[in-house]
């Protein structure tokens, strides 16, 4: 008999007392596909509903090498360092298959996993994007009521998932090498524009000539394409010099400044739970349509006629469409 | 008065004559968010269904910088000079803001695309991951009931668009450049393991080393992992040497002589009718949720509710499938 399910409010009470192992239980329930486990992590969310908000949500990109690690790690200590509690989340939604890189990862952000002030949890490797951004979400909220002043969502590849963490951060920093080449980066210009600030990071060990010219170069080019009323800042980074993230931080901070007194900080979270919403009412419908009653036995008789090539995918697909429509459940 | 639009058997007529205006606007109307659009376009699909299929389906992947454009453009015209029609299709899901280069692409395959024998079209530039695999299969469909013999469908970025490519094509291309670095090309597992050819790209101009090292160690990571009974063979491949795909050509017959022999082929393709299927339903009952008014009257009231913080996402999100359940539509 498989072990009965902690109940929502023992969970949510050990959470918002901090407790680490409640926190990740519950990360994990949100990331499950069973309906007990979704459902369990829906009554602690409603529960630690009031008690989420408060962090500081910072998005992390940037192309494979980058040192996005590196840069959490040295990043998240210097803020315990300052006596704040760090939570790390990342979003990878290239780990379709079997996650981690062909060679193996290294070991990553040990320091930082393994301080009692810090919260590191690796990302989901399934589901669509759409899913995986609620998801993370959802660990936002989870941390926040655990008590993580700040949150940072690391987003791993060059896809699309760069363009989302967006859509769950109140800022996003976008990492770059010192390449000041025609291919710049391999970057596209989504995520440059989706960047609240920039910087070219691994300015060390002989890099700072090129990384200057890198910074020069993202400059001018921002410049003669603004958006909105922030220009992007873009800044030399170094993880590995002790004044390495100063010129990053102090961005950030005219960055908040700026959104505070724009309203824009209020405005781009209401964007966001506006987005939740849609997001979370899609997961709920799609959740009614596949465990429907009517839509399984319409889908038993499309699949031998699909595969036997009696019929089309799009009329295949419209039969179910009339299964869910004629349900009686 | 806007324009009236053609007729869908119009339309799927001039698409069957090889039309090439006929078929760039029948992808058009696929992608439209408009559901006009949308339903002209399905019934375009359902007249050309018995004319489809018979096409090769080819994906090709690979990092930014790998070289897919100039790999495609020779490989293209290599298959007009034997008699071929080829059609390339780009799935690009990071260019959810503006598409491109910050710096501007380079003109892409333009020798391929003012070939009277080839169909270059440029990737759909919104919507989810799943809605472009959907989009992509309908554009391949359209492509074969318009006579091309091979279809090239090019994921660029390194996230789930790779992965997302296999459930489309026949066979998935990886273009590899020569690195034979620890951090092997900055790409995911995930992706080696969907491949069924490797491709050591721009093994020319004083790379020849480096590639073979490459290809070695891809080799011998390959044979630590094999899965399914195809061993994915990695070759080297040059855009600008007169034999330079050879190794890449033979690998791929050799993969298709397999599939063929094995009965994976249709196996294959009868998977992807399946998930097509799925991802089709998925889209109807969606379009059926927001077009419902009760939904939309209910998402009214929830972002009134949302924007002065009267009720949480996922409350609104409840709110809104109860509507749905409740309408009388």
């Amino acid at each position: 008999m498989p072990r009965a399910l902690p109940s929502a409010s023992d969970l949510a009470e050990r959470l918002l007392r901090g407790d680490r192992a409640a926190l990740s239980r519950c990360i994990t329930y949100s990331e499950s596909l069973r309906e007990d486990h979704a459902a369990l992590a829906r009554g602690v969310l409603e529960r630690i509903w009031p008690f989420t908000g408060k962090s500081v949500r910072l998005g992390i990109s940037g192309i494979p090498g980058a040192g996005k690690s590196t840069f959490i790690e040295a990043w998240g200590m210097r803020r315990i360092a300052q006596g704040k509690r760090v939570a790390v989340l990342a979003i990878d939604p290239s780990s379709e298959v079997s996650g981690g890189s062909l060679l193996g990862d290294k070991t990553r952000m040990e320091e930082l996993s393994n301080h009692p002030a810090a919260f590191v949890r690796p990302s989901p490797t399934s589901g669509t994007l759409g899913g995986i951004t609620l998801r993370t979400r959802e660990a936002i909220a989870l941390c926040e009521a655990a008590g993580y002043d700040e949150i940072l969502v690391e987003t791993v590849g060059v896809g699309q998932s760069e363009t989302a963490v967006q859509h769950v951060t109140d800022a996003l920093l976008v990492l770059l090498l010192p390449r000041a080449g025609d291919e710049l980066q391999g970057l596209k210009r989504g995520i440059v524009e989706a960047a609240d600030v920039l910087a070219v990071h691994k300015a060390d060990g002989g890099m700072e000539t090129e990384a200057r010219h890198t910074r020069e170069a993202y400059r001018q080019a921002i410049a003669l394409r603004p958006h909105g009323r922030w220009l992007t800042p873009v800044v030399l980074a170094s993880s590995i010099s002790p004044e390495g993230h100063l010129a990053t931080s102090e961005a950030l901070d005219r960055f908040f400044a700026h959104q505070h007194a724009t309203g824009d900080f209020h405005a781009r979270r209401t964007r966001q739970a506006v987005r939740w919403m849609e997001e979370a009412a899609k997961e709920l419908i799609l959740a009614e349509f596949r465990a429907s009653n009517a839509v399984q036995t319409a889908r038993e008789s499309q699949l031998n006629a699909l595969t036997t090539a009696q019929t089309t995918p799009l009329d295949a697909a419209r039969a179910l469409l009339n299964a869910f429509r004629e349900r009686s459940e």
